[in-house]
């Protein structure tokens, strides 16, 4: 089966781009808020988060940090808390021939809320070389 | 602060609608995958997962269907299962202003895969009343 | 096969009911922390998770209540927020023959923790009728 | 607060190890699955797997194996599955005090079921040294 054809000729490059990283941020969002976590674990926690995620479609590369002073502040009496969305910052590139999305997910305080919104988006086609 | 301005300007409406609807149905699968579900709290089941997901921004409908016949099949000692993704199928309507996104998940057997795919959209500027 | 026999002969009805409470308290946690919510949403998303867990082995009855204020206070700009520990109430009765244990999880401020504890256990045997 | 007076003071040293592994079995399991995997990465998502059950009340071990098998018979055409309760097998170590209670997830066939069971507990009084 042509997956690409079947399923995906009616959108553009630059659609699916984002359709797909768009995917891959609410999935690092819904599989991994209430991991425990603490200032030792995050940094392997961020990289198991990104290898897992990049095996999505079209995913080439993922960058997650959680936020340590936010672990330190919310500490609690067992020495480390569950992963929340106040404490993620999270960039996704997500590419589809010549069109690179940059999907980014940011705790965004004034709305107190963790936006998920398109950052940047590179057509490689209009790029001078 | 205008969130719309800020945050989504980059992209016209049809994309921003592919967009969230992405960020619904991935949030779908990776929030609900692994609840313990049998043929009796099936309903229920799907109708919490539709109006948790319709509170995300721009969605204004989400079917979900879970196959009875793979529970059923997937039967164990203990009468229930944990939801997986070839048992689910779904169909979430997104909207920005005039632009109407159909994003689906579907299991297809031949790829063993739930693909996320846009099934349709409409424009409703595109259309004759 | 006989699973009790073979899997559990090991531990007392009391130690067993105790485990599968415990087990399906940390579903309940695991597995919902993070679904989206709100006021209009919460108490038919309390009967969905009661629904589920009361379907695993050894569970009676489960309440779970999600605390409005909290929505409240946390409010975000979109009207809803993503579900999470400090705001879970819970009780679980798991019953193995004679033995009732009830599980509970509740936010305590001072640990700024969601403890899991054993609320009760009655053993029927040593109730006067 | 004397959290193990106030909360654990009705429960024995070996019922609470018990307690406390089926807690952190339940969230392995209900955590996790879902994840996207494949074999190159299954190695490092078992150790973020148990490095953040470590983080729990009582833990002193977590040994997680992803069966590898079972990844390659269920691929797909995207290379990667998403984590399923057949393909783990897991032994948590919880030990409060003197008693050490050793927790196992295995997927037994015949009852086509993820099982969660109290593999052995040791009491260290009742060693001869």
């Amino acid at each position: 089966m042509d997956v690409e054809e079947k399923y995906f000729s009616n959108i553009s490059f630059r659609e699916r781009a984002i359709f797909e990283g768009a995917i891959s941020m609410a999935a690092l969002f819904h599989q991994f808020i209430g991991t425990p976590v603490n200032e030792k674990t995050a940094k392997n926690l961020e990289i198991a988060i990104s290898d897992s995620l990049k095996l999505q479609p079209a995913i080439e590369k993922v960058e997650v940090s959680i936020d340590l002073r936010k672990i330190k502040q919310a500490n609690t009496e067992f020495n480390y808390i569950s992963l929340s969305g106040d404490m993620l910052n999270a960039k996704i590139h997500s590419k589809i021939n010549n069109s690179l999305a940059i999907i980014r997910m940011e705790f965004i305080e004034e709305l107190n809320y963790p936006l998920i919104y398109v950052e940047d988006i590179v057509n490689y086609d209009s790029i001078d070389i």
